[in-house]
Parts: C-alpha cells; sequence; structure tokens
C-alpha cells in the first residue's frame, strides 16, 4: 500500500464514529463529508444458495391478476413493467394466461406428433429436436387482450394492469421449416393446427406461410428450460403474433389445406367492428409503446430532472423511431433507442425531462420498419367501433398532477 | 369448421384408445402413425403464481459448489453451463463469488458515497441515482479464477466445474462517469476505490480510466432488481474486467492519485509467474470459449448428427471467429455466431457435427476484434508457467470415446 493512500485509509476509518441509532445498523460518520452512513455488518452474511430468489425487499415485484387476489380458476396474470428495466422480462414475472391451467408434464414422457399432410408423419421426442440445428432469438410476447380494459375508459391504475400482458424473453429451439422439411409437405398444405396437452388442448390454425418463415419450436427462455407457465416443455414460437397462437405445452401439429376454425379463433379471439362485422385471423400485433415510467400510482418528488422510460414494439419488425410528448400531444421530441434494436423485440426507449411542477400529460408514440404509426385512441375507435376487446395499441397518457400524484386518463 | 378439417379431426379422434398404463399418464394412438401419445390431463392444471420458479423437473439444474455440498463459509458456486442455451443467464443460477457472505440490505436504507479527489463529495440514495439517464447492456461477468482448476491436469468432470464461473445478463444502471461529471474531479485524480457493504468490505482500486469509459453503476438484472447474491440493491460493473473489481453491495467510491493496493490485489488475485515475478491488476479477461454441449459427463447415443454449441467471450470486445475441431485441433472449422453479437457479452456459437461412432476430440477456439487468439494451454503455460490460479482461458478439450462417453482430457 503506498503511503498517500494509507493516510487516506486511515483518515476515512479515524473519522467514523458507531452510533447505536434508534432503528437499523448503526452508522458510520465520514470526516470529508460529514455524512452518516450505515456501517458494515459485523457477522458473516447469507450462505450460498443452489438456485436464486429476489431479495425480500423485492417481495411486492410479482405478477397480479387482473380482479385482485387469484382463485383456483383465474387464468391470467400480469408482468410489473413499472418495475422493470431494459428489454429482457425475467422468466419469474413473464405473463401468464392459461385456458386450463399448467399442466405439468414430465419432459421425458412429452412427445410431439407431427402428422396431416406430410410424406412422413412422425412423432418426436424432446431428445430427438435437440439433436437438430438449433436457434436463439430475443423476442416479445403479447396477449392480444393486452389493454382491453382501456378502450371505453381509462380503468387501469397501473401499467402492470394496462399493459402488463406483454414480456419479452431469449428463446432458443428449432425451425418449424426445418422440422416440415424433414417430413415433406405433401401438395395443398396451406395451414398446420397447433395442439397444447393442457387440460383445454388450447388449439389455433397458423398458416404455413408463418411456420416455414420464422416459427420455433422452443424449450428454452433466457438461457434455462421453459417455466411451466409458458410451455414447459415445449411451445410454439410465432414471433409477432397475438399470444396465444404461440401454443404452450406444445403436443401436436396437424398439416392441412384450411384453417381448422377452432373456438379460439372463432367464439373467442376475434374483433366485432361497428358494423356487425368480425374480423377474423388477426395475427400480427401492430407497432404499440407506453410509458412505464413514471406511470400510473407514482408520485414525482420534488421538481426537476427525471427520466422518462418506457417500451415499444412491433409484430412487423423493428422499431424505428419513438417520440414523447409531456403536453397530450401537442409537441413531440425523438427519445433515444437503446441499442442492439431487434426485430420483433421489446426496445427500451428514453428521454430527459425537467418537471416544472405543474400539469402534465406524459405519451409515447412509435413507429416501425413499415411506416405504421402507433394511432390514437379516438384513430383507433373510428375503425374497429367499441364492441371489440383485442388489439387495442392505442396511444397511453399518463396526468402528472401538481402534487406529482402520476394517472391514467384518455386525453 | 370446414367440413374437410372437422372430418380430419373425427378420425383423429376417432382412431384414438384409452389403455391403463403400467405407469404415467394413459395414452392415445394416433389414426395415421399409430403412434402412442401421452393423453390430454383430465383434471384443470396448477392455478397462477405471483412469480414463477423451474418446473420440478428441472431439480437438479443448479448451482454447486466447488468441492461438494456448500457449508456456511463455502464462498464460490458454479453456474450450470452445460443445462443453459442462448447467451442470457438466468439470474437464479448466475455464479456466486463472496468474501464475506451475502448481506442483506434494504434499498431504502443503503447510501453510496462518493468523495477523495472530488470537489463536491455527495451520498447518493438510490433514488437520486434512478433520476439520472440511465442504460441498459448485455455483458458478461467472469471471476478471474474460472478454470483454475485446470492449470496442471484435467480436473472438473463438467462444463459448470470447469468453466462455470461465467455468466451474462443484462444490466441496467448509470454511467460512473455522469456521476464523476457533476462532482467534479479534482486534478491528480488517477484511480478509485470501489468498496462493498458486506462483511469483508471487498475492496479493489480500478483507474479512473475505466471509470470515465463504460462502468456503470447497477441495479437492475436481467430486468428485474439485483439478486442478493449479485450486489442487491447496487453494484459497480466493469465491463470485461475480472469479476471481483465488479464490486457488489457498493458503498463507498474514492478518488485518489495512486492504486489502494488493498489485500484482493496483493495478497489475492495477482499471478505468481514461473520467473518469481507476479503480474499485478490485471484487469481484462481475455478471450476465452468453450463448448458446452457435448462436454464432460454427457453421454452420446446413436451416432449421427449432433449440434456443436458453446460460447465464447473476450474482455476486449466482440467476438469475430470461433472455430470447432473434432480432430484434437488438426483441423479447424468455422462455427455460426447467433446474432447479435455484442461486446462484452458472452457469444452462442454452433456447428453440425456427424459423429461417426469413433473416438473425437473436441475444441473450440475463439479471436476477438484486437485480433487476440485463444492460445492452447502449452502456450499460456510457457508464459505464465504453473504458480499461478487466475486468468487461464487456453482452448478446452472434451473426450469423447466409442462408447459415447464425453470427458475432459488435456489434448
Amino acid at each position: 500500500m503506498s503511503q498517500a493512500s494509507r493516510i487516506a485509509r486511515r483518515t476515512f476509518l479515524a473519522g467514523s464514529a458507531v452510533a447505536a441509532a434508534a432503528s437499523g445498523l448503526p452508522r458510520t460518520v465520514d470526516a470529508q463529508t460529514g455524512a452518516a452512513l450505515p456501517a458494515r455488518p459485523t457477522e458473516l452474511g447469507a450462505p450460498l444458495r443452489p438456485y436464486g430468489t429476489p431479495s425480500p425487499f423485492e417481495r411486492d415485484v410479482v405478477r397480479v391478476a387482473a380482479d385482485g387476489p387469484p382463485t383456483a380458476i383465474s387464468s391470467w396474470d400480469f408482468t410489473p413493467l413499472q418495475h422493470l428495466e431494459g428489454i429482457v422480462t425475467p422468466s419469474g414475472l413473464v405473463f401468464e394466461r392459461n385456458h386450463g391451467g399448467v399442466p405439468q408434464i414430465d419432459p421425458a414422457r412429452h412427445r410431439l406428433l407431427v402428422h396431416g399432410l406430410v410424406d412422413n408423419p412422425r412423432v418426436f421426442t424432446l431428445d430427438d429436436l435437440r439433436r437438430l440445428p438449433s436457434v436463439s432469438v430475443m423476442r416479445f410476447l403479447e396477449c392480444s387482450g393486452n389493454s382491453l380494459s382501456e378502450w371505453k375508459k381509462p380503468t387501469g391504475a397501473t401499467v402492470q394492469i394496462t399493459h402488463g400482458l406483454v414480456s419479452c424473453c431469449e428463446w432458443t429451439g428449432v425451425r418449424v421449416s426445418a422440422v416440415l422439411a424433414e417430413l415433406g409437405l405433401k401438395p395443398g398444405a396451406k395451414w398446420v393446427l397447433a395442439e397444447g396437452a393442457d387440460a383445454a388442448l388450447m388449439d389455433r390454425s397458423v398458416p404455413l406461410e408463418k411456420m416455414m418463415d420464422d416459427a420455433l419450436l422452443v424449450w428454452s427462455q433466457n438461457g434455462e428450460a421453459l417455466r411451466p407457465e409458458q410451455g414447459y416443455p415445449l411451445r410454439l414460437l410465432l414471433p409477432g403474433f397475438e399470444g396465444n397462437m404461440n401454443v404452450k405445452w406444445l403436443r401436436r401439429l396437424k398439416v392441412a389445406s384450411e384453417p381448422f376454425y377452432t373456438r379460439e379463433e372463432t367464439a373467442k379471439y376475434t374483433d366485432l367492428l361497428g358494423n356487425g362485422e368480425a374480423r377474423m385471423f388477426t395475427f400480427a400485433m401492430e407497432a404499440k409503446s407506453v410509458i412505464t415510467r413514471p406511470s400510473g400510482g407514482m408520485h414525482l418528488g420534488r421538481r426537476g430532472s427525471y427520466e422518462i422510460s418506457g417500451l415499444a414494439w412491433s409484430g412487423r419488425g423493428k422499431i424505428v423511431r419513438v417520440e414523447v410528448s409531456s403536453d397530450a400531444g401537442a409537441s413531440w421530441n425523438a427519445a433515444s433507442l437503446q441499442e442492439p434494436v431487434l426485430t420483433k423485440c421489446l426496445t427500451r426507449f428514453r428521454y430527459p425531462w425537467t418537471w416544472n411542477g405543474g400539469e402534465a400529460v406524459l405519451q409515447s408514440r412509435c413507429v416501425d420498419e413499415t411506416g405504421y404509426v402507433q394511432p390514437t385512441l379516438a384513430d383507433l375507435v373510428r375503425v374497429r367501433g367499441l364492441n371489440s376487446f383485442y388489439h387495442l395499441n392505442a396511444i397511453q397518457s399518463w396526468h402528472v398532477a401538481s402534487g406529482g400524484e402520476v394517472t391514467n386518463i384518455h386525453a
């Protein structure tokens, strides 16, 4: 140790004092600043754990169901976007939606049947799939019902409830195109039924074109095996397509010449328009963004500099621009986009903002690489009417009161 | 439902039969293939959970200590790289290394003192830091002791033990340069002491140049708060520098004109060379790669196509090339690199391989953007000798026996 640094360290230690505080740890006083700091622990800390979990101080950072404490048949819960950073959603907090509860599947006994209009129908084990060339991608997943509470009036108190049915992970698996190429497609093949091994046998029809483009059979999420709620041990990943088509606990692919018109694409997951007609097979999730901080339920403290931070995504490709407004859309400024910006992936945007202590309305608006601009709610309602639930991708508004309280409004 | 698809579905159902199996679920027989498949569950599955955890079938995918079951004072455990995919290490499996156990810190009471050669020394709360402009990066962290068991003979039975002191996460925080710029640096400032709030007050000297380049104060790991073992609620991130310099539970930065010559940079974390001199302040982790599958402890099944998959990284920038050999380095072939390839980040490589059923020795070798080529162990020992523990980044060899057993060898 150099003489200079020895003295520097001694000065720090000599200037410290330990006092018994009324609560919590004793504190140390720094000589240079006079600041009181928490003292070092005097006991050895906690030992190793085979599998890490969050700090007990993070106990409120959890998924929540839409209507209070979940029951045995609750079937959706929301990611706490207001507490998250970056673009990776930690696997424990990825939103959940199921149609028959979460099955417990032994991967050694799981099978995937691929049949229908193929030359060589085949049953795959997971080991069979893992011998094929694999690929990893960062992609978002969004339930088409995300934001469904927001059509008629601002309802969700937090961004967790208004937008928490979207998450983003690194997924690893094999291309569906590689599997189908190995089996050989028969003439007339145009659609593929995907069926889950849950109690509901959740199934959807997927255009063969999507299957041959970027569809994957995935077994891994953020490096480790899929979580049970996300389809362990195998799910279909259809990047950019509405969540429930990414069939979990995948047990069957059936190739056919026509769609299967299953319950979840006829009675459900269609959009009744104002004129009485229904949109069906609305697969791609259109470009959408939301400010996650500040957002509903937060309280700003003293006036001054804040960072506005949020997420943008598009089921049709990359996000190319996000703009932020603090005056309900009267003026817009470009936010910075965190690199890398990836296709069909959450993109984190940030904008430095100075709060003057007065009222403000915060909004974000994104543009994707197809040129599609995220619409206002009024523009969306003009086209879609107010009969439908799904595919609300409108601009979200957060009102900042002069007292600093942030609330959900329609602006 | 179309007539064709109705018939198709009826055929599937009519051809099915449920039989009571000796163990496990009853099975369904597919008419087209005659294949027996697990039947659907007949009961509602598990309900929602506020925070997801891995399937019970993944109970063996955990961190393990080097020498059997950890005790209260065990201080390092390893990431199970052989079970992981992609480049994100799930937070629960990020390797651990501590010097005084894991402290439990209330983030509301935590403080960071920044003092020494600054114009305006200051104590920061976490809320103070969160008002500054933030940034998210995917970066690896590697203990400089990673692979220390492998200098003299092949010791680790699995890649978890030979290479499991490396992990990779998306980290979010603020630039140290922004904090120091706000406080103002005094003339002569060249080094910064970083000190943790653990029982050991773990501290290291960091060149100011690194602090002003890409150093971050991070509070988030893979989207959520840091895990306790990774420094909750605040750690220093020095991309590419040896793990223990990325001080966890960070409570103090002291700016000075000289290094502090702390215990962990004099008595420990130095490299005694063959000539009796010691290398000190060996900060950057040099380029390194390893095949994670197949790897030690695995058994190949039938001959034929396999995917060789592994990880490469460099503390000096991006990986530009990875080559794979199956004949102990006699010949090399380029592996494919999974995009995006990021700086100072794990890079996943893959190579399709056909196993002919005979003996093979699998190796990988990487090159980073500085042109540095990962050395053989013989080359590394020639320079460093066999007195030191740290910074072993040599090529790893896995022997495949004709029976399919994979073991760790020096080749």
